[in-house]
């Protein structure tokens, strides 16, 4: 079946990153295995942390370096717009940047854009038509996933 | 709580990001917008698929044209080394392209990689250290999760 497992980001300082999502409410699994990679656990996904070269190597592929941001961005849907401002007031005090704050959206909700201090976006986002699950999954309208 | 609600992707072309999620065996959600955005159901997560542009509108970013990967893996963990190995001709067969052939891992597991048409980058993984709940779950040892 067709799913996500885990994401994981390829970051420049693994302490400094790893420290970032601990102060973001994120649990460091003991798999972990210090200074190489970091597990984190948040809901139903796993957080992996690795280093950029170590990443690429694995992967078979050249990462580059940039300026700009990656074409991919996670999303934390939370359940009321004062979340919102919360988890983007939290981002900026654990050494993230804001790069669009929150305001309200032409889909009805309410969203925000950090950037971890590698650069990697998060959306967090309010969606009223949207109903959130327990363990953090999303559950779209007419889906198959069920409360 | 910590979690992932939702990756979305920047594509340069959505459809054919769609197509090659669908063949993938992703479900796409009525809430799905053609031409402007795509959500497609896969065990806990959703995908998102949007154009490159209008991520970065809405993130408030510059996403910058890449030769190299973006330092970013989504894994999809699955339960046999012919899992994998099917996987990867899937990808392959998709449309997407074998960065990394499958292989033993130093780790004890078995995995191997694939890049979207896109270049977005995909592990695809069997690790017998790891229990995969049906929603696609990952279950790390010690994991606070429970099966």
């Amino acid at each position: 079946m067709a799913h996500v497992s885990m994401v994981t980001f390829g970051v420049d300082d693994l302490e400094r990153a790893t420290n970032f999502y601990l102060a973001m409410g994120w649990e460091r699994s003991d798999v972990s295995v210090p200074g190489t990679v970091a597990f984190l656990r948040g809901g139903a996904i796993v957080l992996g942390l690795y280093g950029r070269d170590d990443l690429a190597r694995d992967a078979g592929v050249e990462i580059v370096d940039r300026a700009g941001s990656a074409g991919v961005a996670l999303a934390m849907n939370v359940d009321s717009e004062g979340a919102v401002d919360r988890a983007l007031r939290d981002a900026d005090a654990a050494g993230g940047t804001v790069t669009r704050p929150a305001a309200r959206a032409d889909w009805g909700g309410y969203s925000g854009y950090f950037a971890d201090p590698d650069g990697h976006l998060w959306e967090v986002a309010h969606n009223p038509g949207f109903t959130l699950l327990e363990d953090g999954c999303l559950l779209l309208p007419g889906d198959g996933r069920r409360p």
